[in-house]
């Protein structure tokens, strides 16, 4: 098995603490997204579409997408329970990790990815040019203020954003409220207790402390 | 339980077509999102989100995302089996699942929700006020082109997107490649052998032609 990761993007830093999380140790190579070290015909070889993370298993197989790797590591290591303990759970699960992705990492995305100095044509990720659309820097702001709104009102009713205990859903939007910060320069604690309260909680973790920079 | 459903609208159609894969029978109530009946009071105090479809338990609990009711109702009915059977199936199924959200569904909902015939001011799902960016029209096109061209190359490697056999990335790309038709107006089977001899044969799946308009 081998990791290609970079701790810098929010998607493979997702499957970074998530391996802290569960303590495990698996072959990586780093790949550093901002030198291009993704973009080159060696690493197409391995995934054509040019995203990280990627997980290679023993049989060759390609599992690409941090949720698909995530899931395959719990089923395979399913100490400490990450993705809920029934259907119900797993559902709330999925649920809150979905609406993260759509409505917290597309904002940053947006934000990103749009900003001159992110660079021309790669307003999206992976091997075809998207031009950048400038009217999409302030949408991806106006996308991050509104989804941290949403989680400050999840967490004024309860501990965690899926179920009362810390799950894959906590752990992929903290990454995304830190690489929000980073990207917009703002504090997004500002004005929310209950957020600030979650996230302290949160970067005081074991497996979060190994994985800071 | 309860389903709270409009069949026009690709998300909530996926689950109602994994509903009639697993052959369930389950209440449900249609609002019909072109008229609205999605957007009122009564609505959000189910679900605030605004978005369908959502999945009430009997317990009271709102599952909303497709991917978390399509998951609960899994592991709920296993049989037939649609998010694979061990740990490598289910991170393919998910993988492909993802793939198909970021790279199809984003598209077309950038290319319907961008065009002067939606309507002002509702360019992203939810209950907050993104305007329209003209730019993403054409972008959502391009997105549509890219990702079928990318299922056309899976398509011919393999008889089936995630695994050798139907599984739900199948569905849902399924969904997205019939609703991008309409609201393109395009063939996308045109040129793309593989594409269509799978459509063709998920077509005939009794399931689909159960749920056809």
């Amino acid at each position: 098995m081998k990791l290609y990761y970079f701790p810098g993007a929010p998607s493979p830093r997702k499957v970074g603490l998530f391996i802290s999380e569960k303590g495990l140790d698996i072959p990586t190579e780093i790949l550093n997204i901002r030198a291009g070290e993704h973009r080159t015909k060696k690493f197409a070889a391995t995934h054509p579409g040019l995203t990280l993370p990627v997980l290679v298993l023993d049989d060759g197989a390609c599992i690409t997408e941090s949720l698909a790797i995530a899931h395959y590591l719990e089923q395979e290591n399913p100490e400490p329970n990450l993705f809920g303990l029934d259907s119900k759970e797993q559902a709330l699960v999925l649920m809150w990790h979905d609406i993260a992705m759509f409505e917290g990492y597309l904002g940053i995305q947006e934000r990103l990815r749009n900003s001159p100095e992110f660079g021309e044509a790669r307003a999206l990720p992976g091997p075809v040019p998207f031009e950048q659309i400038p009217a999409l820097i302030k949408r991806g702001e106006k996308r991050i203020t509104t989804f941290f709104d949403k989680v400050e009102r999840r967490l004024s009713e309860s501990s965690f954003l899926a179920i009362e205990r810390y799950t894959y859903a906590d752990l992929a939007t903290y990454i995304y409220l830190e690489f929000a910060q980073r990207v917009t320069g703002k504090n997004l604690y500002h004005e929310r207790e209950h957020l600030a309260d979650w996230a302290e909680r949160i970067s005081k973790r074991p497996a979060v402390t190994a994985i800071a920079d």
